[in-house]
Order: structure tokens, then C-alpha cells, then sequence
């Protein structure tokens, strides 16, 4: 089993939204799921300590659109010099690459693939959401809030000028995470740390006329 | 009276967290302290719409250290262009000048004053003053969270190689703002916000051992 500051190692290039930090409350989020939903506890490590780690693949450079199959294929490097048998490496495997599941890509079809995909997205929410949305903003020169127009509101397309600040990605992307989950106990967190992320957003709407 | 269209053209060149957002939130902040605190209306919101302005000052380039002298200079410039009485423009200076009061420094000494500098601050505090504190951290390349040494909770002096994250910031400035406001208003408001941010670093850390 690949320890966490061996995993430390591959994750030197990785951006400041998807760091090793993200992989770490990846793998204790999908811990705590597993444990809850009676997965395997070692797959499930493995692969979320290896779900991003496509930088560290020989002949990295691989564009996030299909990062998981660079990670995948790390993956099964790094764990047959581990001597894991083929079926078990194959299953953290399925993993990754079901991890960043979209219309025309491999679902998750174990308990261990559904807990690692539901972990990442639940990472998307909560005050932890929060933190990363805006960070994302400001790297991309974006205001965190900027009160979205009728036209966003209704198909999700900005008006000349107006910027994609953290709220409208909020409102445009985050709400509908939680819709996505597969496991009943990420359903339930998911619900439960997007209620936050949405009164967070209302807060700070409500702070921003000067009124709280 | 500068509109706040006219205040817009004064900020092009501000930093992203220093940014016009920021003095209309002032603005609105210092309105709903004057309101409630019967304060000069027209004083306040002035010297909101001016108080960061320096870089809209002929030879600009102060460094933010002594900002605020520059920013009365163009005050003074402005208000005198619109026929403002001197004694007028003299208050709205001083509320300039003494909006980053510290030691040594001129202290807010009238009404207006005192809810321009409360109102400066509490733009820090609160779910505003969570995203500031994330978006500051993310341009200087920190992490939002990072778990502090004994010795920087002691000290408020990281160990080599911690960095100085958002929470960091939180605990060494933050928290200790809210003792620093003039008006009771702007106390009561203070101790509410301090509460939602320390709630907010509280859950953050809480989901990011992925139990909640």
C-alpha cells in the first residue's frame, strides 16, 4: 500500500485547486465513506491517493480532459512494483478512470469506483467548496461575487463583460453536483454541505449592500 | 457629490481584493453605520467613494503604507473642483487620513471618521471577509488551510516552511479586529461576523478531515 507521503512525491507539479491537499481530503472523505458503506478500504485508499497523480506518470503533460488515464496507468506501475495482483490493481484502476465520470465515459460500476467519484465531487462543497471556488476565481482574475445577469440565470451564458465570479459558478455548476452522487451517505453530505455553500453565498450577498 | 460612476474611474489600477468591490461595500457599510449612528451623510459617503483612491492621483505609485495621504491629496482635488467648502473638504480628509489609524498615527476624531475606519474593517470579517482572506492567500501562493505550529498559535511566527495560510491570517489579524471598532454599531456588527468566520474556518477544518 502506497503511504501518504509517498504519494506526496507525485503531486509536486499539481495546480493550487487540485493539490495534494485535495487528494488528502479525498482520501479521507473516501475512508470515511467506505467505512460507512462496507467497501474496500484498501482499493478505495489507493485509488484516491492515486486518482490525480497523472503529473508523476513518465511523459507527463497530459491535458486534464483525460487525466484519469494517465493516473490510471500510473496506478498499475506503481502498484505491481508493490506486488499487487493483477485483479486488484485492475479494480483501483477501474477506479480512476470511472472517477471523472461524464455522458460517454466509463461509469462507475463497483462501490469503490462510486465512493472515490463521490468523494471528489463532494469536494466541491461545503465551506471547503467555498474556499476552492474562490480560489479558483482569483487565479482566474475573477471577483467572487458579481451579481449574476437575467440572461446567466437562464442558460447559464455571461453577457458581454460580465465576469464568471465564484458565484455564478456556484450557481451554474456546484448546485448540481449533489444530484450526481451515487452512494446514500454522500447523497445525504452532499445535501447537507451545499445547504451551507448556498447560505455562505447568501451571506455574503447580503453583506455585500452593507446590511449585516 | 462624486457619483459612484465618476469613483469607478478612480480605481483601474487597484489589486483585486483592494478593488472597487471593495470601496462599495464600504460605501454601503459606512451609509447603514451613518444612518443608524446619525452621522453626515455626505462627509461618509465621500470619504468612502475616495478613501482608497490614491491611485488615481497625479504621480501615483504610494506605496499602500502611507496610501492614505494621497488619497486626502485627491480628495481635496476633487472636492475642491465641485466648489466643496473647505471645511467640508478638511473632514472628509481627515477621514481619509485616519481610516488606517495605528500607533503613531492620526486617530479618527469625529463621528464620520470613526464609521470610516469601522467600516473599512468589517469589510474583513464575515463571509466577505472569508472570501478576501481566501483570494489574498491564493495570489501569494498560500494555501487557504494549513494546520498551525505551536509555535505560531504562541507567536504569531511560522516554523520554516509552514505557510502563512488564510486561517493563518485569520487567527493572527482577524479575530483581533473586532476589538479595534469606534461606533457600537459596528461592534455589534463586528462580533456577529467574527462569529460566522471563525464558524466558517471551524467547519472548513471539520470537513477537511472528511467528517461531515
Amino acid at each position: 500500500m502506497p503511504t501518504i507521503e509517498q504519494a506526496r512525491e507525485w503531486y509536486t507539479t499539481a495546480d493550487v485547486v487540485h493539490d495534494f491537499d485535495h487528494v488528502l481530503r479525498v482520501y479521507r472523505t473516501a475512508e470515511h465513506l467506505a467505512e460507512i458503506e462496507g467497501a474496500d478500504l484498501q482499493i478505495v485508499r489507493a485509488a484516491a491517493l492515486l486518482h490525480d497523480a497523472e503529473g508523476a506518470a513518465p511523459g507527463a503533460g497530459s491535458t486534464r480532459a483525460n487525466h484519469q488515464h494517465a493516473s490510471a496507468g500510473f496506478a498499475a506501475q506503481v502498484l505491481t512494483e508493490e506486488g499487487w495482483p493483477v485483479e486488484r490493481i485492475a479494480a483501483v484502476q477501474h477506479c480512476i478512470r470511472a472517477h471523472r465520470y461524464r455522458d460517454n465515459s466509463e461509469p462507475p460500476n463497483t462501490l469503490e469506483a462510486k465512493i472515490l467519484f463521490d468523494a471528489d465531487k463532494l469536494d466541491v462543497l461545503g465551506a471547503v467548496g467555498a474556499a476552492r471556488v474562490i480560489a479558483y476565481a482569483t487565479l482566474d482574475g475573477n471577483p467572487f461575487y458579481y451579481p449574476p445577469s437575467e440572461k446567466f440565470l437562464h442558460n447559464g451564458e455571461e453577457e458581454p463583460g460580465e465576469p464568471h465570479s465564484a458565484y455564478h459558478e456556484h450557481l451554474f455548476k456546484l448546485r448540481k453536483v449533489g444530484g450526481r452522487m451515487f452512494t446514500l451517505t454522500a447523497k445525504a453530505m452532499a445535501a447537507e454541505r451545499l445547504a451551507y455553500l448556498d447560505a455562505f453565498f447568501e451571506r455574503l450577498i447580503t453583506e455585500w449592500q452593507g446590511e449585516l
